[in-house]
């Protein structure tokens, strides 16, 4: 990072919390160190970002939908399929994540992931490592994104690393009872009422490419689960319509009940690889499957060794 | 990292000064956290690497070929070509890297490459990071490593982070004067004589896929031209046989001249790559390119974009 340029701090495309708060995050600590970092995102917000950044008073990051010609610093993904488009005419200069990796890049850049259930949890250790004092509406937003990616601490990929740093985020921003306020953040977002099924499903949505075959995968999270079966075939038919319109093998939704722990999953094509990695038959285009709480530990792996065979 | 089960810490085949000295390292290093963990290697060692490790009195690595249900953390690489056979049947716990990044995971892992000379920089980093207390002949094998993979800082690979943290490490290792000890060891590895040319093309060689085509580069390091001259043709010979025999587009061997600062190319196959790449035409197999030190700065970059077109 030798000169001036600005340099685009970005998540993925359908950003969730963790991808828009870890960018503001980041483009501050670097802005701090003296770089020229401005936070952006590939796509509008969903409620729940929202309402964490209306609560803590920060400025949403800047659309940034074609990254041609730009520096970029990717955060909460490395899969190109996942970035702003012409990311491929883009110079990376950094990742930061926590998923899986499927990354090329012909060029020894500083590439960090960590087994951990949120990028801001990695944020966080990088302003300790570089020991810059965090603001407390910075505080606020990356414990904001570790309750949102964690499910409040109930999905299987928290990690204690995760729980320590919301608490000490937590001091830093005041913020008293951490599980209610989760909860209050994921309210936020479950609540499906005045919300057409295009955007249910598009709310938090990934592309994956496993095995040569496309597969979408999107997830909703809610707290009272009626809101899911009012509207279970609406919801499948524009399943169905997507994966005809934009060729996908299989397109799925998982409806997430976070009070009780389990996923609701709403699919789409070539469904019998669902029955092979869960080992539980689909029926009407949907099963429930108890205890699946994360798209990124619970269904990607599974999936993803389903479609080898 | 939860149960006692052993785990492999492991470089690059034909491994160079660096792949066994950081695995060595960083099997120390976690041994130190408490973790059981071994350091080896996927091939023999060079003359060089012997030289540093009798220098300093440690003991070589345990030979590993098949990496088949082992648990494995790699260092100085992360391309899955570049690991020991059957790494597809390993679990990889861990990468610690400064190359190009070409790596596929299907869980989140820890996962750190940075843009330095030398992994053995960053494995004094983790030293530092965890405070644990680096012995004398570890500080002595890690700064090895790193002038021998900056060429005793005349590569442009070498960065500020190298040349600091190969000062820190000197101290600790009681070297007074660093440059003339890089010399040392690089003359250890110069020597061709006595060696038959397939072991000088596969002393440090390294396997790639560019666009679909295998390409192969090996590197030898010499304080005395005179001693690639005389062998000219016996080399190229045996690349015409490597390549007709395992099926290379393009197989080279950077024979690079420590003292001027420049690479002659000896080359057989695809030759026009070459060309491409580095705007001079190859004249009966080989190629002479002043300033050419790095096979992974100088020549890797430019061959994979020759290829792309």
């Amino acid at each position: 990072m030798e000169n001036n340029e600005k340099i685009y701090i970005i998540g993925h495309k359908s950003p969730d919390t963790d991808s828009i708060c870890s960018a503001i995050a980041y483009a501050h600590f670097l802005c701090e160190l003296g770089e020229n970092a401005l936070a952006s995102r590939s796509g509008d917000m969903n409620p729940e970002t929202e309402f964490v950044l209306n609560y803590f008073n920060v400025s949403p990051p800047e659309l940034l939908t074609d990254a041609g010609g730009k520096k970029l610093i990717l955060v909460d993904h490395n899969e190109a399929a996942q970035s702003p488009d012409n990311i491929e005419n883009a110079e990376i200069l950094e990742v930061i994540d926590h998923h899986k990796i499927a990354f090329k890049h012909a060029e020894p850049i500083y590439f960090r992931t960590e087994p951990v259930g949120c990028t801001a949890t990695i944020i966080a250790w990088e302003y300790a490592d570089y020991d810059i004092e965090m603001p407390s509406e910075i505080a606020g937003i990356l414990l904001s994104a570790i309750l949102s990616d964690t499910v409040v601490f109930k999905s299987p990929t928290t990690t204690e690393d995760d729980v320590k740093t919301a608490e000490m985020l937590a001091g830093i921003a005041n913020i008293e009872d951490i599980e209610k306020f989760g909860i209050e953040i994921k309210k936020a977002k479950s609540i499906l009422s005045g919300i057409d099924a295009e955007s249910i499903i598009y709310s938090d949505f990934k592309d994956f490419d496993f095995s040569g075959k496309k597969v979408g995968i999107g997830q909703v999270e809610v707290v009272d689960m009626k809101e899911v079966y009012e509207r279970k075939n609406e919801l499948i038919n524009k399943l169905n319509e997507i994966k005809g319109g934009k060729n996908y093998n299989l397109i799925l939704l998982m409806a997430t009940d976070i009070m009780s722990g389990g996923s609701e999953l709403l699919c789409s094509g070539e469904t019998e690889y669902i029955a092979k990695a869960f080992g539980k038959e689909v029926k009407n285009n949907s099963v429930y499957i108890e205890g699946m709480m994360s798209r990124k530990k619970d269904v990607v792996p599974a999936l993803e060794k389903a479609f080898k065979k």
